[in-house]
């Protein structure tokens, strides 16, 4: 557990080349609030660790430490709690709900299929895994609802850039290391360069 | 298409023995909000009609429709859609917050194992399906997590009942359906027995 603090900046737990935890890093870096990242390497176990497990339960990062005694977790989650009340999160209710839809499509379509075939790919360095074609199928389907959604429109919700386009950014931009081939989404490929565009977007790194 | 018409309630696309459909008509159900359900068959191909795919390109249950022309998809985002200022979604930005990080928990960690797992046991009628022993693992991981969460706390955030607590009830309340065993989690059936007693609360029908 970190060393407790009365007047501590955010601090962020997570890995760099993490595409949940980038997320995070881009929020962050968007809206100008200070923190301290603190590197966690999930490859060697750090988040099954008991003062990781104390932080978060669920075993994952990135975490969010707001203040001694609270975490929060789930990189949307996170977020969302940035992002409240400001310019990355906009909208009337409608609006707001489009990207809570955008985030959520992220985490249970886009994610378990983009990000873990760049994990096994990136940071296990199994090419050859049993999983993979699987896993490419499903992630070329979420690429063909994205690009979908992008030719008609410059952002995913509510007419401008917002945390439903950082959540998407984080692993469509690195979807290369996961075997995925962008050629055949424009609009997507389109939509990655607006968002680059924007002061404070910066690509994560690839793993070690 | 649904026939267009310009003062239309809510009118839900979803499965009734689905649980992320079920968790839309809780919300509506306890805020009294008038909807007209559409029965959608998923295991015959309902989802991937062109009309289906017209309202959501992702071809999944449920879908709100708000007026004629627009349509919100992800379970959980119409959740937080219909609650959105209401005592469904309580709480202060942090709070809020942590409604948010157990509605992606819900939606990462818990239905990907208990919802599937229960499909292809009750929908499928597969119990043999070589994915369940993996799916039970993961599914009782989720569960130790709502467990050592809820022998502290009565609801998942903001010290009530709320989106989080209506989307976690939405497959735990029928995990038992796919070869989940709750005898081992005494604060889950705890809370779900809370849950119940919510005024407007109810089981979801089983599967054909």
């Amino acid at each position: 557990m970190p060393h407790p603090s009365t007047h501590l900046p955010h601090r962020v737990f997570g890995t760099a080349a993490s595409g949940n935890c980038h997320k995070v890093r881009l929020a962050l870096d968007l809206l100008g609030i200070a923190y301290r990242w603190h590197e966690v390497d999930v490859v060697k176990g750090g988040t099954r660790t008991p003062a990781f497990l104390a932080m978060n339960p669920n075993g994952k990062v990135p975490v969010l430490q707001i203040d001694d005694h609270t975490f929060l977790a789930e990189s949307n989650a996170i977020l969302g709690y940035l992002a409240d009340g400001t310019d990355l999160w906009p909208g009337d209710r409608l609006q707001r709900a489009q990207v809570l839809q955008w985030l959520f499509f992220e985490q249970y379509t886009h994610e378990p299929a983009i990000a873990v075939a760049r994990y096994i790919r990136a940071f296990l360095k199994q090419p050859d895994d049993a999983r993979l074609p699987a896993l490419i199928k499903r992630g070329d389907a979420a690429l063909a609802v994205m690009e979908q959604h992008l030719a008609r429109q410059p952002f995913f919700a509510a007419g401008r850039f917002s945390i439903a386009d950082i959540a998407l950014f984080a692993y469509t931009h690195k979807a290369d290391e996961g075997g995925f081939d962008l050629a055949a989404y424009p609009a997507v490929r389109a939509w990655l360069a607006r968002c680059r565009a924007v002061p404070g977007v910066t690509d994560m790194p690839s793993p070690a």
